[in-house]
């Protein structure tokens, strides 16, 4: 029996997430589909997390565990000659028998797009969050370094999530100006549901005067829902890589 | 009776280029339609030029001539909460009488992005042309030289066009690197059908040894589409700006 970690890069637009479900398109459901094909069997996936429907990864990883004949190091070729144009395979490794994709991951890296411009652009609506008010970097930073560290993010949740453990360290939240985008690339040991696109929103929020920097921590402290910002849509967000 | 000048930006990839035809989703068309309805009357626009299906836009322009009440300032919002999301009106003004989008071009730019790494990326399938071969920017620079100025470049178009004067001037190749991308920004008093695409695709083919650099002024000057290179695909073509 080996065990296989793949690699994966996907573009969300088109899916209904990654979790595969019965009649509707999902990441999970197309990988699995193909490696029926190669692998003359059917094989169950696992991946590091779910993503939500419109969200991208450009690693996100998975793995599985299987008897096949065919050598590990062409499963990839092999995967992409079959796989719609959305998903990419990166790469396919044999690990150790006890790697899990979900269970043994150690940090995440998303990253969060937002299109910073008065027009919108139509080439980035489905890979970037489209934000026409004036956002000043400097304070985006400072807001950002409450988050930073060990935190009980419960307040950063959306509801249909069930953890006990709320509670996570982020390690970085690095903010880059590129033209007209703003990327915020967070690593972390584990992110709650639509944690990333909470923050972000609550960072926003903070950047237009909705809500006044002084009153982050006792907003994070609060662990309520009702006090962070708005929850930013999915497109703009990327599941960058995951490590192990 | 005005005449207004319209700046539109649009994502190629679902259309079947820019100009109107029946039963196909054309940029024009979506356009002309959108118009028609805020003008209650029917409306013809004529574009600065076409472009083919997955070409992409970020400055195209337009004009057209009618009676109306509504404001000039108003038309561009009142266009985009009409028109699909793959359009977008960047600017609406009123010119003067003898603004013609086509016949009054003085210069135009496109851009042609390529995705240089050695793995395909989803993201940017549609937006990109996927190259997995390593370019060097020195000698695409090099070999860039020689297409620019005025040169009959009858062997740089594609056939299915009918013009009679092939010769141009190109103004500037400015090629720029950013991460995976290599850009070429093509600046010219005008292109021939396909032009940009066969020029870099010669250019790419002279980076992979394919042709030889020496005789780059000889196969310009041959005026023969056989002696070029090969035709890159439409979705990393940009039509970025129109000057008049």
């Amino acid at each position: 029996m080996k065990n296989v970690k793949l690699t994966i890069s996907y573009d969300g637009t088109n899916f209904s997430g990654w979790q595969i479900q019965p009649n509707t398109r999902t990441v999970q459901g197309e990988i699995e589909k193909a490696l029926q094909k190669i692998m003359k069997k059917e094989i169950r996936i696992n991946g590091s997390g779910r993503t939500d429907a419109g969200v991208h990864a450009l690693g996100q990883v998975a793995n599985f565990k299987a008897d096949f004949t065919i050598p590990v190091n062409k499963i990839a070729v092999a995967l992409n000659s079959i796989l719609p144009e959305d998903i990419v395979i990166k790469g396919a490794e044999e690990v150790d028998e006890d790697f899990h994709a979900r269970y043994s991951v150690k940090k995440k890296k998303y990253i969060y797009k937002i299109y910073n411009d008065k027009i919108k652009n139509p080439i980035y609506r489905n890979y970037s969050y489209f934000f026409n008010r004036a956002i000043d970097i400097n304070k985006l930073i400072e807001s950002s370094k409450y988050f930073i560290g060990k935190h009980d993010f419960k307040g950063f949740m959306s509801s249909g999530s069930y953890v006990k453990d709320t509670v996570r360290v982020i390690y970085s939240i690095d903010i880059k100006k590129e033209d007209k985008f703003i990327n915020l690339e967070y690593t972390g040991n584990g992110f709650l549901y639509n944690m990333v696109r909470i923050i972000t929103g609550t960072l926003l929020d903070v950047n237009i005067g909705k809500i006044n920097i002084n009153r982050l921590d006792e907003i994070i402290k609060s662990k309520d829902r009702k006090n962070a910002g708005h929850t930013v849509p999915p497109q703009g967000l990327y599941l960058a890589e995951v490590y192990y």
